[in-house]
């Protein structure tokens, strides 16, 4: 990993003294939790951890950078998957005491909020106002609005909501010269000039430090069913996906998938999992229907799940009969990933391709991945109404760990070159961060690489905005 | 208008030759339709019209004006109001040759098309499919795919779906050195990089020239009830669609508002347009409700017309009661524009406000508006559920047509002053274009039109993609 040259003597006092002392850290063990992250696949180093509280201050922060040519590393709630957030030799930026709810408006379906604000504290801003702010995903509770918006964040609602990137009415942000970018707007119509927003969101620290947003929110559903229903493959899911948007006019909310090693995981690693059905499936779907109808999610659910027994597209069912249920269900799919973790390590894949070709694309990547690495088993699970699966292929039972984690590059090309025939993505919600960018050179085309560069270059000439990610 | 200089006879002869004969025209009777548009505000000229039917043939083409430092204007269907795609001395690349459609796949709720496909065949590709493209708008019949992608467009249904920039999954553009951009993907995530695509929507053909898009389709609904309502005033229209929202969980697909004046105008000049409501009434609101659920529009219509009479907040409505019924009420409503014309001309404005504010806007924009013109006749009418009004100011009966046009720049001047202190938009909907570019920059802060400026000179250091429009 290369390292940013350490900061100049004059930008750290400099800094130190714009921002006073309750801005900034040089104390290691304050400092320490926010350079490595939850799979400890990363352990950064900086020279200087700055905590500004203000948007001015940030900007005074950024313009002392720009200034001595010092690169930053903007770090919201830690909680990205791709080392996006960790600084290796970088002044790190924290957003985290960006903490003010700047207006809550009904009317408008909107409010603004600081960086620092977690997405949990925002959906329950939403509540509060009694509308539904739909983005979630399991780490909510820390992962910050600053931090989701510069990752475009997924989740579980996307096939309904979209992604982060749809849920942005305006930005603020502090532009790597120090400028404050106002755009913090509550309009759902602008048509005068480029969307300069577009270019913040998911550009995962490169073009500036988001400091505050204005999010979309949605009047809250009367019905909701969710259930579990077990499947023979992929195949029949998609085919099940797609008679339930048509069945409930777009009325899904969530289309998990999960595959059978997956649940055993589950069961045995984690407490108060329990078995979803009677019977034992190769595949499950967790589906979760609501609707602005009171009634009308669960009736859509039975005809649904009646029609597809019928057409035999499902072995087996159970619609969730209470709050309890539906919260089993959901624990089932969020611990997929953690479930993991004591089986040993493995190669983790956040991939998407077209909905319709999901099926056959696990069909042909489990082939391949196990021609490649015998032994090898492929959890596979996430968001199929987004043609989005996290695609991890674990450790073979008994072999040695250390060697088969040094193999991931070399399997992961296996996965990403099936996934670019499949015209998919190598990072469908993740970003690229520290992890996938070099990877994804080979991917992306020239022409968009050079275009990205070039107007990285006219927004960053000194390139320290989170210098080593993106192209 | 400052035109582009002559292109140098090389230039002309290698075009021809790069595209053969059926692919340009100099016939001044032909291209003399495109040089203009509806309103006759605008009447260009242009050495050459392109009309490539291809995308190789448009990338032919501008390699060689960008070989020659040949300015371009991309053209659709040329139902623009802005001005955006008339030529003043560049050369004209119509895009509606572009006819293929690539590929329709319901399973991915997609369809690819390239850029002369029009809005209305667009919608009609979906319907064979079993699903929907919702953009919708009067001119759909003739504008183009790659235009209304173009200029980001709007219509009736963005309260429910969003506007085009919502509605597109990937594209395909010629880039302003002649290089494909390929980025015609059907994924719904997709986080390697910035988004490019998200540039050249709304970029008016300043950034490139879009020649096929990959759009978002959507479930067939399975209910629809379509009402005309009565309002004293626009405040009680807000609170009406406040509640139609919360009540549906997101069901309203259309909530459009109209004056009297407005009525007035189009049961008097257009054939068919009846009454809609037994009484007279100030305001009127156009209300439709969709749900994927059988009857569920027609009950939460009830439910909530109920409640808003109870509670004072309308004083007459009227729930279609079939098919052609529905139908009368979207002509009066489509007809707003057309029916001005016989009052004679009008400054017309295209603007957005916060969903909150456009009662406060609208009162105080027309006080201010009959005070800088007194006997002038404001006719608003639009998308009060996207915050966008299409805020007309028609000439005073009896007063001389010619002098109130020459005053309607400094009569916009008094509606948008206003609309930006409302933290609104001059341009909701219809763009820059030639027309509004210049007023913009009072409105936009330097920062971002530097940015713009700085992105648009990295993507086109020549300037050859619309030089007029835009910053």
């Amino acid at each position: 990993m290369s390292a940013s040259p350490p900061p100049p003597a004059d930008a750290v006092i400099a800094l130190k003294s714009a921002l006073g002392p309750s801005g900034w850290t040089e104390d290691a063990a304050e400092i320490a939790p926010w350079l490595t992250e939850w799979r400890n696949r990363w352990n950064g180093h900086t020279p200087l951890m700055l905590k500004p509280a203000t948007t001015a201050e940030v900007a005074r922060a950024v313009e002392i950078c720009a200034r001595y040519s010092v690169a930053i590393v903007p770090q919201g709630g830690d909680t990205g998957l791709v080392g996006g957030q960790i600084p290796y030799g970088e002044v790190l930026l924290s957003t985290r005491r960006l903490r003010t709810v700047r207006d809550v408006t009904p009317l408008d379906d909107a409010m603004t909020v600081e960086a620092g604000v977690t997405l949990l504290e925002a959906q329950q801003l939403a509540a509060r106002a009694d509308r539904f702010f739909p983005l979630s995903l399991a780490a909510e509770g820390t992962a910050t609005i600053g931090g989701v918006i510069s990752t475009n964040a997924g989740g579980t609602a996307v096939i309904r909501y979209g992604v982060m990137r749809d849920l942005v009415l305006g930005l603020e942000a502090v532009m790597p010269d120090g400028q404050v970018f106002n755009g913090l707007k509550r309009l759902r119509k602008d048509n005068t000039g480029y969307d300069l927003k577009q270019l913040l969101i998911g550009a995962e620290g490169t073009l500036g430090v988001i400091t505050a947003a204005t999010l979309k929110l949605f009047p809250i559903m009367r019905s909701r069913a969710t259930a579990v229903v077990g499947l023979a493959d992929p195949h029949a899911a998609i085919q099940l996906l797609a008679r339930a948007k048509s069945e409930t006019g777009g009325g899904v909310e969530a289309f998990e998938l999960m595959k059978r090693v997956g649940v055993d995981f589950a069961l045995k690693h984690i407490p108060g999992v329990r078995e979803p059905l009677d019977s034992v499936q190769p595949w499950y779907a967790l589906i979760e229907l609501t609707s602005g109808e009171p009634g009308a999610a669960e009736a859509g659910m039975e005809r649904i799940l009646s029609a597809a027994f019928e057409a035999d597209l499902i072995t087996d069912a159970a619609i969730a009969q209470n709050e309890t249920q539906a919260r089993d269900f959901w624990k089932l799919r969020e611990e997929q990933s953690a479930a993991q973790k004591p089986e040993g390590g493995g190669w983790k894949h956040d991939v998407s391709v077209p909905v319709s070709r999901i099926a056959d694309f696990l069909d042909e990547a489990t082939a391949a991945v196990e021609r490649f690495e015998p032994g090898a088993r492929v959890s596979a699970f996430g968001h199929v109404g987004d043609g989005n699966m996290h695609y991890d292929v674990l450790c073979p039972p008994g072999a040695d760990l250390k060697a088969f984690l040094g193999r991931w590059e070399a399997g992961s090309e296996v996965v990403h070159d099936i996934v670019a025939r499949y015209e998919g993505s190598i990072s469908a919600e993740h970003g690229l961060g520290r992890l996938k960018t070099e990877e994804a050179r080979r991917y992306k085309s020239p022409l968009e690489i050079a275009t990205m560069q070039a107007i990285r270059t006219a927004i960053d000439p000194q390139r320290i905005m989170n210098p080593a990610v993106l192209f």
